[in-house]
């Protein structure tokens, strides 16, 4: 069984540069990337993790495949890649910004009996795709990606499930975002923003961060 | 075994104005109080199911127990009179916002080992709460209720969990909640909002909704 995560560490994350410059943003990016993966090695369940980077990054513990290509395009020859192989061996593909994700997450979704398992991010995203048989199946990112992938299943007549998880569900892309960081996170992610100086307000009863 | 949800009809669900009328509010709050209370229902898992409401609502199929009294105070009254029942039964303290609920949700809940077990909605919130035995715990809703209510459990040195659900996390407060409601609802709650005429919006790759 192998994992995936496509990684671009460019512009990374620049939906936050309200509250951190270019180079913490780098920075935030890769301690979330270091938590996936490191929560992907530890679950024990795969062979090979392979991150997909448009660029040389630092080492976090996993196969550096480089690929210019774009998120679909550089996912589904991954898929093709995989299902050439004497083993057309299991795929899980995981987002790079989910640093919540639990050891107890990936294993359950790795065991899962269904053909397909489809985690929904927040709004309509996809924030993980555990592929049984990659010669039958293809990513369509962008947009309401998880109605597409549940689309494609259908039309394919695999056997899928929707795993339901609010650590998957927390994509980091917004500033407000970061409060889940905050509020939940036990890894790197949490301690650079802390490191940061970011902590928790609360105004008129409701949840934010703030910069001190 | 009980549950309650707490419920508010009077200008329920202000930050929806945008685009709902005070009636299409009221309306779709309960549509989605009759989602959660029907999921319960059938879950089979409760004795009795009571909405501690400030208003007469219609039937939904539960006892409807007034109250004046503001959230914190009419939730901690209603563990104190469990409590000194014979029987200090368990209690699941649910909100009445969370449409997407499953069967399966509500049974892994409730067949916890744990003495408490705190649902986590976003930005810190508390989507439900499932108390074993509730003369040794009480609530503290709004701001980083999560926080709070971990601290209590903590305090009491009582054994809790934090249950992961995407589900239960998503509490529709905002116009950009209701995409959730049509991505993934399948109950009232997503055919009353079809039926005003609501859709999904794609613009520059991210998901909306938009009244036809």
């Amino acid at each position: 069984m192998r994992a995936v995560i496509p990684f671009k560490k460019s512009n990374a994350k620049s939906r936050l540069s309200t509250l951190l410059t270019d180079k913490e943003r780098e920075e935030f990016a890769m301690a979330m990337l270091s938590d996936v993966t490191e929560t992907l090695l530890r679950s024990g369940c795969f062979k090979v993790v392979d991150i997909l980077s448009t660029s040389l990054i630092d080492d976090v513990g996993a196969n550096i495949v480089l690929t210019e290509m774009g998120l679909n395009e550089a996912l589904n020859e991954y898929l093709h890649k995989m299902s050439s192989h004497f083993f057309n061996e299991p795929v899980l593909i995981i987002m790079a910004d989910i640093p919540l994700v639990s050891i107890k997450n990936i294993r359950e979704i790795t065991a899962s009996h269904a053909e397909i398992v489809i985690v929904p991010g927040r709004m309509g995203g996809t924030n993980a795709l555990f592929i049984s048989d990659p010669s039958r199946f293809h990513v369509d990112y962008y947009g309401a990606s998880f109605l597409k992938h549940r689309n494609i299943a259908e039309k394919k007549v695999l056997v899928y499930e929707v795993f339901d998880s609010f650590n998957l569900s927390t994509d980091i892309d917004e500033v407000a975002d970061l409060a889940e960081v905050l509020l939940h996170g036990t890894g790197r992610a949490a301690g650079y923003l802390k490191k940061l100086g970011f902590v928790l307000e609360e105004s008129r009863g409701r949840v934010g961060v703030k910069r001190k």
